[in-house]
């Protein structure tokens, strides 16, 4: 993964970029319709949640299943893989959330010591 | 998280960025001058690598210890926390890595299906 030339960068970063995480975060708790996903997914414009499904749907972690129904109803879902990924995903998610007072508390030290200098 | 206006984010990007990644990843191995995590990480610029380094290092991520030795020398190391994120993020890595056939296999359907639509 170290190597410019691997792929699995390009997945790597669908999964872990911003809106991608968020997506695959909202997706673990159950399927979602579009504009369910994207008032759960808070600041994402309609474009961008598109893109974002589109990536996730073309990896193989999302699935977009559309109900013949009139008007037509698309849920999206994850894959077995999709769950796989979002678990460990939210594992370092939680983790991240966990550390945030250290983190805001490293935060303030580093900005103390930076401006003394 | 799914809020716009949580810190997480923040740090969240900083761990799963494209560099931030592949630097927690190099030094969860163990400390490294800056040339050496230049030369791990395959395509970082010197600028972008130091711009990472130095918001993990304010996230308390990453420990920058200069020794005072002439010409000085500089090793980057993982705080504890930072070993604890590196540890979740690359258990994610792996399991992304080890599902690239599955997912290179996604988008060859993926592709086929929308060339045939």
């Amino acid at each position: 993964m170290f190597a410019k030339v691997c792929p699995s960068r390009g997945t790597l970063e669908h999964v872990t970029g911003r809106w991608g995480a968020l997506t695959l975060g909202a997706l673990h708790e159950g399927s979602l319709r579009f504009n369910e996903l994207r008032r759960r997914v808070d600041g994402v414009s309609e474009k961008m949640l598109s893109q974002t499904l589109h990536a996730l749907e073309r990896d193989g972690l999302v699935h977009r299943e559309a109900q013949p129904t009139n008007p037509p109803r698309v849920d999206y879902e994850l894959t077995p893989l999709g769950h796989e990924v979002a678990g460990r995903l939210l594992a370092l998610i939680q983790c991240v959330e966990g550390s945030m007072d250290a983190v805001l508390e490293a935060r303030r030290r580093y900005d103390e010591t930076r401006g003394a200098r």
